[in-house]
């Protein structure tokens, strides 16, 4: 299967099949959208009730349509869906986005709508988002077939999401702080279309620096690591996975019908294909940011420059934690700064330049900061103070870094007097937080990437002959939820995986033990199997050289 | 000595000693900051070099100011200082801030005129706070003593603060937010005024409901104990301690001059107090918020309802991580909820209303869940859509939940269209978070603080004779940075104290190894010590059973 996903993108014609003209509907909203954001290619409302949609004439059906239409947007009941994708292929449609709800997140029933529509879609060669889903947006070409309320900046992150509703909380959240995007996609319940196929699509798309993704479930993980191992090499692909605990698997479970599965299976899946695991939205977020408009720092010791001591031991601690250091700046770097900065002024890392600091002391010592060799990353702190303007600091810094080789990420503490300052930093591609204690995570987040990129062999190793991926696959879907997957179902993986694994059996009784004390001869181990009892030697839940039967 | 701190608060006339005509001088805006917010007492500007300042009649010298002066805030070179203490103790001041750095933080000279200064405070029967801080503010006397550009809301919050910054950063944060507080004070190098003294004065300040710290170092942990303990029975106590890291550590003892101390050590004493201890600044803000507006859960069973599945999935995953669980909402909810909702909806918790979910849809379905036994806590999640307006919704969620005895925390994703709600929640009382992660951390620290006060013994235990307190402080300080205290360091603590432990030595060889055992008789245990290894019998390092020289 073709897997040009640019239909869903940059399309020339887009049909909305359901658009209503009542304000009050989703679908009205998905059209408004749709003529709002600069998209120029032809969009034709659909809806046998209605003569025109605000001001655009309406055609009742997708065969009424006198062009071609190579996107299809469908926001109608699943009852109704079916009929419509086969009405879309006799049309010679190519790309179809099903809003619409009442699928395999329901149900059987819904689950053989979903089956219905997906054979219709192969049936006629086209390609289907969702069904569940809130479409997709392209800031480049304008197309909006979301529901969400705004759209954010233009720029280079391109955003894929399980969940509809992800992409609308960020779109919210980014909106007026300057941060920009290449594309959302909202994929639902992934019927035809996969975040791995998406992933493969943004790869090439030449809009897209940093592919950012909310994922509930990968259903294809061998093909999910192969192409992501391949897409990591050109950029970075950071994941926020939701499911971790069981009641989060089950939520998913409700919301697209997929089964979470063990979160073990998945770090190490990531880990592999050097995606950039992250644990909530804001640090996806942050860290897709810092990885778009900054380059990689080549080590990890790292200068924090302040007017204030205590957000730079907040800044310490947090970069501590995620494996980075404080750099040991030079005694010739350490003169300059004394000669130039407030006589009670740190020069040692935290340079502190105390509250009084102005915004040209940040200017001039950052200059000097960036030439001392032993400096990966530069962090400087702001906290708003009543006669500095953050944006003559911002303004200064981005002036004295300009040019320089070392990435920067700033941090100005605050929300109201740190706006100005925020946008021009982000216009200049600098990435700027609001606490000091989120700076190690992104720091973490790059200097795991940038291990993976440098350790990365050339090419990826043979995958091994997997005769029993669907034994695999149904043995963690049986332990979804789980925290760690005990010794019994590592050895059934292994297995499936044709690895050789110490002779073994497991016992429910002494006497079953015994069995297998004596099946297996000579001297065994006993070890007790529990998932409450992870580290087993804790708790002497491990006997070394027990002989047979009778001491089993 | 006294510890009646109100003067720092709401004093009845306030000299500010120093306070410069130059609008770029951080004693302008100090004495800007006193002027602009309603502070009702008598304003004295101190300097010899002008007639007034911003239109106050300005005098040379405090001994010229003709009333009484209740409080002096000192905004000179450090050493100036001392003098202008004993100036201010023959005029009968009670109360002394000083505001300016140089002392301790910098070195032995510091460290001495700190010393004087302090001599002068005791002298003369006041009470100082600094040096090297950022003053106080008190939103109900409208009293502001800082260069924090901007005041948040009047509310019950009570911030205290070893890092004025760290002040400045939250306040420029939540302007705009509606979110309240009742004081602010930024303590400096805690010459005298402790973050304890603060504690106990806000334990008694009735428009306090919450007290927030930031710490980076407590110098007496055991009254700090103490007195934790009483005030944790009143109102809850909320810190976030820096200097976690060796790193952090440093920038600390850089910062303040304080050692941060071993963090075990004060994990302990954290728990020990019931203080509610969290990991970052937007934690700190997000707990003592829910704290104030909501009272604490009775129960860990919580109720999601949302029009989205995603973030619903990821506050689970935040919830069970923290130690809640997803209430099973009772047979006849799920039926009640049915009737009313989308028939797609799902009515088993997360209750997810789907994209397409109204005001009053919220509204009722949160009526219904209120009426189920099994819910402690409801969580409503709103990812704003094209067509709904989030205020409508925050209505319609106040007035259903109104009355109820169930603590209410909203989910509102985004920043730019849910502004609007979030200062209606907030104004009613109501927490509202952007992303759903964090709602784990907010309930786990709500539950946290609930255990506690039900165990909590009516009087504290006998505080044990502490002989050797001078030796374990330094004990903790020699391993200040160590995330774990080893057992050679334990065993020492714990001999400093008085308590009975196991008789045993420390060997540097397998010879000296002999020795000890020889010395003991009997069988022993061998265990190795190091930093590195936390969990010995992992790596076999506990042999048991050994006996005399020659095993060993």
């Amino acid at each position: 299967m073709p897997n040009d996903l640019s239909l869903f993108f940059k399309p020339k014609s887009v049909a909305i099949i359901g658009a209503s003209s009542n304000p009050n509907k989703l679908s009205f909203g998905i059209f408004r959208n749709l003529t709002q954001y600069g998209y120029e290619g032809k969009i034709y409302p659909i809806n046998p009730n209605a003569a025109e949609i605000l001001g655009l004439r309406c055609y009742p059906r997708i065969e009424d349509v006198p062009g071609a239409v190579d996107l299809a947007v469908l926001a109608v009941s699943a009852r109704l869906t079916p009929d419509l994708i086969r009405a879309c292929g006799e049309k010679g449609v190519k790309a179809i986005t099903v809003i619409s709800g009442g699928f395999r997140e329901v149900g059987e029933e819904g689950a053989e709508l979903e089956k219905r529509c997906l054979e219709l879609v192969k049936l006629y060669g086209m390609r289907m988002i969702g069904p569940n889903c809130v479409g997709t947006m392209d800031l480049y070409s304008g197309l909006n077939t979301t529901f969400i309320h705004g759209v954010p900046d233009r720029g280079h992150i391109g955003f894929l999401s399980q969940s509809g509703a992800i992409c609308g909380g960020i779109v919210d959240y980014v909106r007026g702080k300057r941060v920009g995007f290449s594309c959302f996609a909202s994929l639902g319940n992934e019927a035809d279309v996969t975040e791995t196929d998406l992933i493969e699509y943004l790869a090439e798309d030449s809009d897209t620096h940093v592919i950012a993704a909310y994922v509930e479930a990968i259903r294809d993980g061998r093909r999910f690591v192969r192409v992501v191992r391949e897409v990591g090499k050109l950029k970075p692909v950071v994941v926020l996975k939701a499911g971790k605990s069981s009641a989060g698997a089950r939520a998913v479970s409700s919301h697209t019908g997929s089964i979470a599965g063990s979160m073990a299976a998945y770090h190490a899946a990531f880990k592999q294909s050097g995606v950039i695991e992250v644990e909530s939205v804001s640090e996806l977020f942050d860290v897709a940011v810092a990885l778009d408009y900054q380059p990689l720092p080549s080590g990890k010791k790292v200068v924090l420059l302040t007017n204030s001591g205590g957000p730079a031991a907040l800044a310490s601690d947090s970069i501590a934690e995620h494996g980075h250091q404080l750099a040991d700046l030079s005694d010739l770097t350490q003169q300059k700064l004394r000669e130039i900065l407030n006589p009670s002024a740190q020069v040692t890392n935290p340079v502190d330049m105390l509250g009084g600091a102005e915004p040209t002391d940040y200017g001039e010592a950052l200059k000097i900061i960036l030439q001392d060799k032993n400096v990966d990353v530069v962090i400087p702190i702001l906290v708003p103070q009543a006669l500095i303007k953050p944006e003559l600091v911002a303004r200064e810094l981005y002036h004295a870094w300009k040019g320089s080789p070392i990435p920067m990420i700033c941090c100005f503490m605050g929300d109201e007097s740190v706006k100005e300052a925020r946008n021009f930093l982000h216009e200049h591609r600098i990435p700027m937080y609001t606490f000091p204690d989120s700076i190690g995570r992104v720091l973490g987040a790059m200097g795991r990437y940038h291990s993976w990129r440098v350790q990365m062999p050339s090419r990826p190793p043979e995958p091994s002959p997997i005769a029993h991926r669907e034994q695999v696959r149904s043995i963690l879907n049986a332990y979804a939820g789980e925290m760690a997957l005990g010794e019994r179902v590592t050895r059934e993986i292994l297995q499936a995986y044709g690895c050789p694994i110490v002779e073994g059996g497991f016992a429910n009784s002494p006497k079953e033990a015994g069995s297998h004390a004596d099946r297996l001869g000579g001297k065994v181990v006993l070890k007790i199997v529990s998932p409450d009892l992870l580290h087993k030697s804790e708790v002497g839940g491990i006997q070394l050289g027990i002989e047979g039967k009778s001491e089993a």
